[in-house]
């Protein structure tokens, strides 16, 4: 199974990188562009019996590993 | 719009990030995690009439700024 994980900062936690791309948008004569964040995605293959086993699996690799939740969320996609 | 954009190494070039979260987890008791990749996903909103023009609009960002189209390649999604 395919599982893909996106790692985004907090909402209430200063995205810099998310605000250095949308000012250097602007500055390229994209003055619409609100909003941006940026953030991390890591694709793997793994073996599981079924999605929900997938799941439950990922979500400890992102809690011990791949996401730091004090200050980043994350969501899980099996496919 | 919301614009989402997805930037990953080409194939052919070594993804050291990848590599490293393989191992890691490896470690960490899943053997059976296979070929990660850890990418970029960026991100915002933009004003545009269709989703085509957005479209083209985000893949002009993407060829300027957000993606090193050397190295890199990039999926762009908009909702």
């Amino acid at each position: 199974m395919k599982a893909t994980v996106h790692v985004f900062l907090k909402p209430g936690v200063l995205d810099v990188q998310g605000k250095a791309v949308e000012n250097a948008l602007h500055g390229l004569g994209w003055p619409s562009v609100k909003d941006a964040r940026v953030g991390r995605v890591i694709e793997f293959d793994l073996d599981a019996t079924d999605a929900e086993a997938a799941t439950a699996e990922v979500k400890a690799m992102c809690d011990k590993l791949l996401a730091n939740t004090v200050i980043e969320s994350y969501r899980i996609d099996i496919a």
